[in-house]
């Protein structure tokens, strides 16, 4: 059992969207696919990864240094004690040698990417799609039959108007979702309420609007705004501070009495803990939002939320960022409290299998092998582009 | 005034040696020429950037991301309020444009790399030492005349006895170094131990050797570690676990009266500043260790001396990481603790200028324009390759 080849390319995810710190005009995605020698249904196994959006295609790093080593390793180092599939583990520790600790953003993506794509394969090489694998090797063989996913947009498109936005909205309401999201911080506080007040108007009560700043305040700002949003009894308050600003955080808790969600921008176990030791956050209540696909893969995510669970969190409490199949797996898999989903947007990669509706806000998985790309067209015909010949 | 080209490659540095982390042996740096139209001496100015040691080329970054955004700006944003020279702060902010917030590693390398290149052409075109600008511009003139430097050695080079050891540090000593540096946490405490009695025989007292363990040790170890080194009386207990756990530093610092140093694995500001709201670092005798060359560069460096001011931290607490010319003219200019130095190592962008002595650990800096890379002959060699043609 050993990976023949991996191969990658940057593709760019064009949008005219821009949230309160960037415009993602320029955003690239890197599309991997690791090529094994195992057969199934007369195929080769092609393990496929991506990395989630908001950070840009990380190709330098994975052509010098992760590809490289990876396909360099010893065949038997990469196979798990059975000798019948690959161990994500191993393959982590194997990408990660040489790298020393602190300093994670960047390869934290590309080794999501890659770690992705094994995970995708070890499924398929063991039939089953991978929150099944996960439920049965971590959790006792239980897995949630649905997950929840809310509609994020709202994003601040050039000339948009008010009912432009409210029919966004409308649109995810008539998709199946019951709670959506949309921008907050890259307007002032009365057009930001002005915008929320609109939106309210489609939705039937707060707890389906959610606020996200994308850690664009000061803390005088947040907490101008918490007062402000309090009122309108939302479904959460996200990322009002920089990431890294856990006091800011912390104070803010002392501000909003509503549930409040962040880090998508922490891309490590060390830093995800640092949010719990130091940012103020509320288990009863508020939302983590990391993404594994940002952040170093599975083999983390799995440690972050160990790591959740000596600190007295539940995994229901997570809700990742990103909106992709692979949180949605690790959702249903491992029990958690949800999924972002981008209906339409961050086109091929974001959103889950053609063909199955959202209902009241929760969405099936399809019964594939694997993560489930190729039962969504698009992306599988993007992807496939990676394996063929 | 502008830019006319930027050039990028990526050099190896291979070395056989290893510290309690990882082995150099696939290192690679990248160097880095900023082509200007600006004529000083008859020549074009070119400003030179590399990154340091420790973290990889960021070769892809650069070329996929920050020198595309540089070379597209519009040359006018590029300059300082006067018209007279290029300005670092309004290049970052460009550089940074479209990037998210969080995620601190990797990025922080390749704008730092960028922004080396431009403080050096900054400094040429104003026909002074960058030290001298420097002091000029943030410290009412006032320049140190010399700079606390130690060197930094002692790796486990494979079959290393404990007499090579001792020969490498007299080595240090006889090139007029008075404190010394050695890796820890490679090797069992016992060993460890050996290692450090056998350095004090050839050193005065413990105040003259610091000790790194390169963030390797769990908390346990840690404190194990501060019990053994504390008689010692050493110079500083460095980096003793994940750069990250600032509660394994807060804990520590119970257990360890003497001198500890940390921060060349922190990336960012706002990481800088974690580390001092959190770790129970002691502004009266820690050492801080942020490397601008890996973490965005000195317009990010001035950003944490600021942070630092503001915490009550004085500038001499800082003795940088890296033991390259820019750190060593940010220590002269800006009054910081020293620098870090590899003498013969990392080579050849390790060290300072040719024929400047140490002198009971102080060194001077060369006159000329810009860095003072053109003083260090095997190294301007290599970057004077990128600016030929």
């Amino acid at each position: 059992m050993k990976i023949l080849d991996i191969r990658e390319i940057a593709v760019p995810i064009k949008s005219d969207i821009r949230n309160a710190y960037i415009d993602f005009s320029q955003m690239t995605v890197s599309a991997l696919a690791v090529i094994t020698d195992v057969v199934r249904d007369g195929k080769r196994v092609v393990g496929f990864g991506f990395n989630s959006n908001g950070r840009y295609a990380p190709s330098g790093l994975l052509r010098d240094r992760f590809m490289p080593r990876l396909l360099a390793a010893d065949p038997h180092s990469l196979v798990d004690d059975t000798g019948a599939n690959f161990d994500p583990f191993k393959i982590w520790n194997i990408v990660m040698r040489n790298e020393k600790p602190g300093g994670h953003g960047e390869r934290s993506v590309a080794v999501g990417v890659l770690d992705m794509a094994i995970w995708d394969a070890v499924a398929k090489i063991a039939g089953v799609p991978l929150y099944r694998l996960l439920a049965d090797r971590f959790r006792g063989g239980v897995a949630d039959a649905k997950v929840f996913v809310y509609a994020a947009g709202g994003y601040y498109y050039p000339e948009k108007s008010l009912s432009a936005l409210q029919e966004e909205m409308q649109g995810y309401i008539d998709l199946g979702y019951s709670v959506v999201k949309i921008k907050i911080g890259g307007a002032q506080l009365a057009e930001d309420l002005r915008r929320i007040e609109s939106v309210l108007k489609v939705l039937k009560s707060g707890d389906q609007l959610a606020v996200d700043a994308n850690g664009r305040f000061d803390l005088e700002t947040a907490i101008a705004y918490a007062h402000a949003l309090e009122p309108y009894q939302l479904r959460w308050y996200e990322e009002a501070g920089d990431p890294l600003d856990y006091e800011l955080q912390a104070e803010l808790a002392g501000h909003y009495q509503g549930p409040m969600a962040t880090g998508e921008n922490l891309f490590s176990v060390q830093d995800a803990r640092n949010l719990i030791r130091y940012a103020g956050m509320r288990s009863n209540r508020d939302v983590l939002q990391f993404d594994c696909a940002l952040s170093y893969g599975l083999v983390e995510y799995l440690r972050i939320l160990d790591m959740l669970k000596e600190y007295g969190w539940s995994a229901r409490r997570c809700i990742p960022h990103g909106g992709h199949q692979l949180s949605l797996n690790i959702a249903a898999g491992l029990g958690l409290g949800g999924n972002e989903s981008y209906p339409g947007i961050f086109q091929p990669f974001g959103g889950f299998a053609d063909n199955t509706p959202v209902e009241n806000s929760y969405i099936a998985l399809p019964d594939i092998p694997g993560i489930g790309f190729e039962s969504k067209k698009e992306l599988f015909r993007l992807l496939k582009t990676l394996s063929d010949n």
